[in-house]
């Protein structure tokens, strides 16, 4: 059979728990085929890795991540080394995307079933038929560009950073956009969202997402609009977003965990990293996409340790990355229908079954359990 | 009596069928007073006056905002003037930003009564007592930082933006943020945003807002808070974002924006920015302050001409005028009340009025009327 090498990052917080739950299926689904087989192997990330060894991306840690087929991630960060800390977690979650050229962040953010309209923050009239997929771009920009520190020499007590875009970052992301936006008939409108009455930055982002559009994709609609609008329209009317919400590195950070929280289930969500355009295991042109696939949720240090946290995300982290890294259709939808399954009130022989952030009391190991169960 | 200039800056859109409503609630003000008098003079200024001169920003109009004890502004932009074209209006609104010190953008978003609970696209059990304060850096940031056109040479096809504060613009600004915390008793609580686990620019913001606050203000409370948590939390729980929410240019735009909605009625929202701390007209240590009033809302070219849109943002905003710049707290204090009369349904002699824009049919000019009617 063939193999595949699996990194997974359990991290910090409450990340150990809902991965161990993803894992735990992730063996079932291995357990059950014959033609492919799972290596996991886990590698220490985060804070945890700056408590044991000193950096939060151990070399050996990034090593395996290269070498692997697609990393499974928790969350890292917490309290314990917080931003006034020498050595914190989020750089080596930021050389770990730029080491493996992950430019590509796509975040869904929908209703996994109408009964879940009732978690809305949102007037449910307002939030129903919300359904939009972020793709952020995700070594460029602000995170990327150069930078000085207030402390450092000359001027101390000026610091700033520079966003930097060049024209083929933009044009690879758009393809990514377009590429998701191609999986329905017709595709899916594009929003592609600037600063383009402030930003040089901005301005080259809107005219490389018009040419590229046009030029290579001339079936898909699109249009532009301005961030600060958009972070209105996405609360007072956001199916006017529906579709793809294609954006830069900040506008991104900002926009994705905004919209996520409006299906008012946070830890259902998954998000995927790519380094190139995900194509559908199912489709004829599928070529693996390396990737690191993790839930929308942070390390929530105030749960850790409770087995309340809600591992759907993760879980559903783990169907992206056997479709998009593995090309492993039959097991990803398995994995879907069965969450399905165990959140569903309404259908027949659904469990509807919630954790605590969804108002229940189901456990984070007896959530897994039942999704093994449904598969 | 003493004399006092205001330049009005009708501007573009809807901005002059919304000025017109204030300026005539000015007028009455004015015809009603002995101790001074309000001279009102209009200039040019953005789109239309790129039509009529070649540039939003003419010199004339500079000056005379320069002499000016303060400024009422509509809106402008459109799409005649859109992002390709050679001449736009938005740097015509940065310049005058620049020129004149605005650094201090004060926006209020919070439910003007209860009856107008019925507008928020929130839950109402969740936007219910959603009342902050939103303090922008205004020129500074990424607005005002040297930047590169993807078309100059040399790296034809890179653009960059660059992201710059020094220690003294975040101290002033973080010092407007506690003189509105000290407005209560006890003070509000100060949410400073920004994104320290990326950027220097945050981490220098941070730092100065922890050291001023905790030196000058110790009797305000203040938490720290990154941009994309936040614009989460403001969707799933804004009331913790009650108090000051104390911010950097960009993100001040893009949360600003967000919260402007969570009231449901952008069109009653009003906005100032200031050269200085805005002190109470009836506090003992009053000192005007330049400043230029507008209302939270766009151009809405869509609805320009048709006498509907909400006058109300702009109304308050001339109310804010007078209390910050020119130190006439009884007046401001009668604009608000009239508006608070008209719009009001439960309290016996409410009007209870409402523009399209609310659901309502009454129109532009009719309503400037009825302020002026319950002034
Ligand atoms: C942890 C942080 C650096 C990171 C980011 O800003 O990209 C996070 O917010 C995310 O969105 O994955
Ligand atoms: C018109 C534009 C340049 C401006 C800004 O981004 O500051 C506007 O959005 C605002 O918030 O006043």
């Amino acid at each position: 059979p063939r193999v595949f090498r699996i990194v997974v990052l359990p991290g910090d917080g409450i990340g150990p728990e809902v991965v161990a739950e993803a894992t735990k299926v992730l063996h079932v689904i291995n357990s059950t085929s014959t033609n492919f087989e799972l290596k996991l192997e886990e590698h220490q990330f985060g804070g945890g890795a700056i408590d044991a060894v000193g950096e939060p991306l151990p070399a050996s840690t990034l090593k395996a991540c290269q070498e692997a087929d697609a990393i499974l991630m928790g969350s890292i960060g917490g309290p314990k080394w917080g931003v006034d800390a020498k050595i914190r977690p989020e750089p080596g979650l930021l050389t770990l995307r730029k080491t493996l050229g992950l430019y590509a962040n796509i975040r869904p953010a929908n209703f996994a079933s109408e009964g879940l309209l009732e978690y809305t923050p949102l007037r449910p009239e307002i939030a129903r038929g919300f359904d939009a997929i972020v793709v952020r771009e995700l070594i460029g920009g602000l995170y990327f560009g150069r930078r000085k520190e207030a402390s450092a020499e000359p001027e101390v007590g000026t610091a700033w950073d520079e966003m930097i875009y060049t024209e083929p970052e933009v044009q690879r992301i758009t393809r990514v956009a377009a590429q998701l936006a191609l999986s329905t008939n017709p595709p899916l409108e594009i929003h592609s969202i600037d600063k383009a009455n402030v930003l040089a930055c901005s301005r080259l982002w809107r005219k490389t997402v018009t040419e590229t559009l046009t030029k290579e994709y001339p079936q898909i609609k699109f249009d532009h609009q301005l961030v600060d609008s958009t972070a209105m329209v996405m609360v007072a009317n956001p199916r006017k977003l529906n579709g793809v919400i294609l954006t830069e590195n900040l506008f991104g950070d900002i926009l994705s965990d905004q919209s996520s929280v409006i299906p008012g289930s946070l830890g259902l969500l998954p998000s995927a990293s790519l380094a190139g355009a995900p194509v559908q295991a199912s489709s004829a042109d599928f070529k693996p996409t390396p990737g690191l696939y993790e839930p929308v949720h942070g390390s929530a240090p105030d749960i850790a340790g409770k087995g309340i946290a809600n591992p759907i995300g993760t879980i559903l982290s783990a169907a992206m990355l056997l479709r998009y890294s593995l090309g492993l259709e039959k097991p990803a939808s398995a994995i879907e229908a069965a969450v399905r399954k165990v959140l569903d009130l309404s259908s027949a022989g659904g469990y509807g079954l919630r954790t605590a952030d969804l108002g229940g009391k189901v456990g984070t190991a007896e959530l897994g359990d039942k999704v093994v169960e449904a598969l």
